[in-house]
């Protein structure tokens, strides 16, 4: 089975050394130069034991004909417009952003089959060849259109090495996520401390009950009780990471808070909610983005 | 005329280095080494062309009796406690600290002329001798109980050096200053900026706006826009100073933060109002007050 990957980031390259050996794998990178990179060398996967070398291949995106089974977008969600237009017309895709700004774009395209997912692992990319795996978990994956045969079998083959779990809902699997990454990443990146902090400090855990309170409220999530236990656990889980907006906000990236809080707050406008902490906390990380670090 | 002035921070320290040589002061400080090292120094001011030495009398609280006219207490709110029982129950009391928290504790005294002040000046005490003026302000002073007699002749033997202004009503001038507090301290102790980038970038001056109203509905200002045209003007006056929040969070020492917005919350649940943004501000700096420092 021919699998496509576009984006070699983090994620993407995560799942080209994964995938890789299982199926026939071609990443499609923005630069050539590490498509070259990746086509000499390798995807190196540091992890445990030692670092492992997945023969992968590589092209630059808009290169040349996409021809896959499935095509795996790994892009981040600020530079999935900017993809699009490189997508081939047949095969099925999977999109693995963060947030549910996404969505809408997915509904002009004209594919079969679309699905959704949502990564939890722990990921790292140390150069444009290398990626670490710091922590190993699973995707969630969920049909948004059309049969979930291919889906199924990608993951039947993946199994235990590289697990995906089938979700029956593709709204409540990424309205789950949408609800920890809204609360755990602008909270880690303005208050400077890593996931676990925001359970062990009870002055913190008090602001991500009441900054979860509004992101509840605007997904009108049945089961607010629960979802907040899973995005305390997760936190626990995940304890000495630093959250990606955390890394992005100190590397002077841009972060993702337009597809997580944005995407909230566009929502709880149509609606008319008010949402003060989750605009607060938009403020102060776009002030952040378009300052880059503050030197005092 | 002698004055007493409690407690040698960086505004005992300023206040007595300017009111030496017109009135007879004595400095009470928290240990008998700094009172030593006061009687063997002086009080050097650091300022513009050169430091100055003031040959200031130091004696450590609690020591020996207080006989002045009047007695200035210029430490920080939370330390007021402890020394209250030391304080003279003849002459007049000048109470210059933050907020309005202290005002129920000042209700208590048998004194017959109390007096609240409001310090704009910068000041940073450099060594336990030593202070440096930063930034040229005033002291507004108004009367809490009494007859403003004294204050007057204080007022008018400082003049122009060290200028000391009356204000009408002691509630307005020490509401709009916890106002202007309530709002630049917290928010560049969290978003670790100085004073000028809340209104210099745009999404900061937004975020301001929202902290301010909240603010002013607790304290039933009638001229909010007003206030908030001040508070804005002190963020572009004071443009390149770190907030005392931000300086005493990144020392790792207690802040102001419950004489402050801790002052506003509970009067705000007097009131049954909801305030979403002092409280989730409030248990930031709470949860970096107790944490220390953070490492990451």
């Amino acid at each position: 089975m021919k699998i496509g990957i576009v984006g070699a980031g983090s994620i993407g390259l995560l799942f080209a050394a994964y995938m890789n050996g299982l199926f026939d794998v071609t990443v499609y990178t923005r630069t050539i130069g590490q498509a070259e990179r990746i086509n000499r060398n390798g995807v190196r996967l540091v992890k445990g034991a030692g670092p492992l070398t997945a023969n992968v291949r590589a092209k630059a995106l808009g290169t040349g004909p996409m021809d896959n089974d499935l095509t795996i977008i790994a892009v981040k969600q600020y530079q999935l417009e900017s993809v699009l237009s490189h997508l081939p017309a047949k095969g099925a895709l999977l999109f693995l952003q963060n947030g549910m700004g996404h969505l809408r774009l997915l509904e002009q395209l004209n594919v079969e089959a679309i699905y959704v997912g949502s990564v939890e692992h722990g990921a790292l990319r140390e150069t444009p060849d290398t990626v670490s795996h710091n922590g190993a978990g699973l995707t969630r994956v969920a049909v948004f259109r059309g049969s979930p045969d291919l889906l199924e079998k990608v993951a039947s083959l993946l199994s235990d090495t590289f697990p995906m779990k089938l979700e029956p809902d593709f709204y409540e699997m990424l309205a789950g996520k949408l609800a920890a990454n809204a609360v755990i990443n602008p909270l880690t990146a303005i208050l400077g401390v890593r996931n676990g902090e925001l359970v062990e400090n009870p002055r913190y855990e008090k602001l991500l009950e009441k900054v979860f309170e509004e992101a509840a409220a605007i997904l009108g999530f049945k089961d607010p009780q629960d979802r907040l236990a899973n995005v305390k656990r997760i936190c626990r889980n995940t304890s000495e990471n630093r959250s990606s907006m955390l890394k992005d906000l100190d590397a002077g990236r841009p972060t993702e808070v337009d597809a997580i809080l944005g995407y909230l707050l566009d929502e709880a406008d149509d609606r008319e909610m008010a949402a003060p902490l989750l605009r607060a906390f938009y403020e102060m990380i776009k002030g952040k983005d378009s300052n880059g670090r503050e030197s005092c």
